[in-house]
């Protein structure tokens, strides 16, 4: 495996698709991917899998739900450039942005765009670049 | 666990040591760390874990040894701001950095700073900020 120092903006300019997350690098069980995105995506959660987004440019927001002792509730967390947010497993959550903003994900391999369930949104097989 | 956004920014502004990686965030099996390098580190490997580095602030260096059909050979990576490289196992690196950088690590809960040898410069735990 050749090792090469990889530039995100570089990386970034090579696709224009939103949510469609590309793979950059592959290091133990987990995938760092770049995503585009923009407009709203669909509540999901991953049974197994911790999942990184940490952004670059624009802003992302993140609506998650979470419950204590006897309510449910929703929270929207708003991530800039330069701030990052783990989302844990189980917790459900759904990404979007007003405007296009681009992420870094790191997430194991196993990590389905789209978490338990199997949507039209699904990916099942991402693009390396 | 309190699901919060994290400002790269103002975890790097909560400490000044070198070499010294603290643990802001956990995900699956691995830590995201933060660390200041300035100065050499020494060579080291890691026998089963895969080691990213990413760039916030200043230029990184790092000294890796490869080895082709029959000779063994030292190269050096230089990581500017919004670049990253991923070291993968085995691979001899040296980290090292004129003036002082900025940078984001991703790798194993087990990983040892110094790989598979402990050394004077060895950190047994990791604070958490």
């Amino acid at each position: 495996m050749s090792i090469e120092v990889v530039k995100l903006s570089e990386k970034f300019g090579k696709f224009t698709d939103r949510w469609s997350p590309k793979i950059v690098a592959e290091l133990n069980d987990s995938y760092l991917k770049l995503v585009k995105i923009a407009g709203h995506f669909e509540w999901h959660h991953h049974t197994e899998e911790d999942e990184l987004f940490l952004v670059v440019r624009g802003t992302l927001h993140l609506r998650i739900k979470e419950s204590s002792k006897e309510k449910n509730f929703e929270r929207n967390l708003v991530v800039h450039p330069g701030e990052f947010v783990v989302i844990p497993r189980m917790v459900e959550h759904l990404p979007w942005s007003d405007e296009e903003c681009e992420v870094i994900l790191i997430e194991p391999k196993s990590t389905l765009n789209t978490g338990s369930s199997r949507t039209a949104r699904t990916l099942e097989t991402l693009e390396r670049i």
